[in-house]
């Protein structure tokens, strides 16, 4: 194995499947993941209108490869692109899985763990599958968005450019499960803040003011998007890398931002899990603190 | 037992000695505390100007109330408070010994641990023991500073009061180890702030305006000292419950006062350990975080 991990390495995984209406195929996928031994299914959250659902998992790299091989197999089974639909793009049943560093294991180690698991699963369900982000084997295909416009849809017509032959796999489409994208990054962190204005132009101009696309911080995704049963605004941020584009800067670019306009932040979110990280590093910023390191929090000293 | 404890339930232990110079001595101590199997020794450092140690236990109820009976005993033996001087005050040669909750424990059963504890020690080593902070048994004991005015030197003319009775153990302090003041308390937190100034008297005046003693926060402590060696001067605070006085609320305020003098802050500082929970909640202050659980920290789900 070209990943030999340290002993009780956390990696997280959070496979992305396109099946987000019928609970019993989800729970039927869920089965299949949990059959894995030596896995925790942190999450599990399905949203209809995008007819997708989002999985975390954590767990060190053998049995990870294990419940993603299981997840693979139920999920060609049980959907089929042909009929799917919904508002968010997607490639495949299994539609992204990333590996994700989080203690006592190095990204290295989540790219050899991503592409081992790919080569695995395009190999026993003859699916194409394609490498992004860190595991990324081109410049052009780092990106998500990249590697899936067009859909599956489109998939067959671009898979004849030997462009986009697939990392591993077949050549061409699985018939019905179309192809996974699979790679390694640096956990993501949802971090929403809403604005005290109904103002959508607002919400937008910020969101093109912070975003790495249009001239903003290199590891900020975000669009401006209307609240509307809360009659506010929100800009909706992905951020890729909290270490080097921390939230502290993020959340007073867009404070600044919003005077500008006469707006004022009222409140901030973050959806879903958060390294601690990330909090103790805001922490450590807006109460100057020096000299700190995170063996001086109390539960890190305790879990070691 | 009156405090049964839930499975897994983590107590922190913090008993200060009056040893801090012969360091043969205090590995005695450390060696007697380690001896009981079942808990952590995190911290252990000696203050040889203040002739004093302070060792920081971790450790589920039943091992540590084992661990300070050893500690006693070993102490007992090897310290003689006819014979110690220091610049700290002190009333024993195991002075002070608070319980903290920290995870899947509650104060009161901290409480009831620390008095199980004191009688244990106070019938088997022959000296008495005050019960301080939540223990103590009546308002005027509440405070450490209260219990050990006079010091070992004073101890023995003020327990000729029947006022100052000890909560167990005999009527008279012990021959050569004094008293022991046992409690618990929530954790403290060490938490400096530097200023950008050599002005003692600026230090000094924020001091008093966020100390409780004269009119600040309820659970803080301060004073303001020199750093003769950086030219600066600092306010050293001890704030006594971070859920009720926040860090962000006393850094905010020391920076308000710092300014109506012209004066900035240079930079904090935590000395020793934090809880998790302290950090996050400046967070979540700072970056307006709403509707956040501590739920969605990655690590504490992890730990589950």
């Amino acid at each position: 194995m070209s990943y030999s991990l340290p002993h009780m390495a956390i990696i997280e995984c959070v496979p992305n499947v396109s099946e987000g209406r019928r609970p019993q195929i989800v729970e039927t996928l869920l089965h299949a993941v949990r059959s894995v031994g030596g896995i925790r299914v942190l999450d599990a959250s399905s949203d209809p209108a995008h007819n997708r659902s989002v999985i975390t998992l954590a767990g060190d790299a053998a049995p990870l490869k294990a419940a993603v091989r299981a997840l693979v197999g139920a999920a060609v089974e049980h959907i089929d692109l042909r009929t799917h639909t919904g508002e968010h793009p997607r490639l495949g049943a299994v539609d992204v899985v990333p590996f994700v560093p989080i203690d006592g294991v190095t990204m290295a180690q989540c790219v050899a763990l991503a592409k081992d698991t790919a080569a695995d699963v395009a190999a026993r369900f003859h699916i194409p599958v394609f490498l992004y982000e860190e595991a990324a084997s081109s410049s052009g295909r780092r990106n998500l968005e990249d590697i899936r416009r067009g859909e599956f849809e489109g998939l067959s017509a671009r898979m004849d450019s030997p462009e986009w032959a697939p990392d591993f796999g077949p050549a061409r489409p699985h018939p019905t499960a179309g192809a996974i994208v699979m790679g390694a990054r640096m956990p993501l962190i949802a971090f929403n803040i809403n604005l005290a204005t109904n103002r959508l132009d607002v919400a937008k101009k910020i969101a093109s003011a912070i975003r790495h696309s249009s001239g903003g911080f290199r590891f900020v995704k975000a669009m401006g998007i209307a609240l509307d049963d809360r009659g506010i605004v929100q800009v909706s941020i992905n951020l890729t890398n909290y270490e080097k584009t921390p939230m502290h800067r993020v959340f007073d670019a867009v404070r600044r931002e919003a005077e500008r306009y006469g707006v004022a932040v009222l409140e901030s979110e973050i959806i879903g899990l958060t390294p601690q990280a990330a909090l103790v590093s805001a922490a450590e910023h807006y109460l100057q603190l020096a000299r700190f390191s995170s063996n001086q929090v109390l539960e890190k000293r305790l879990r070691e």
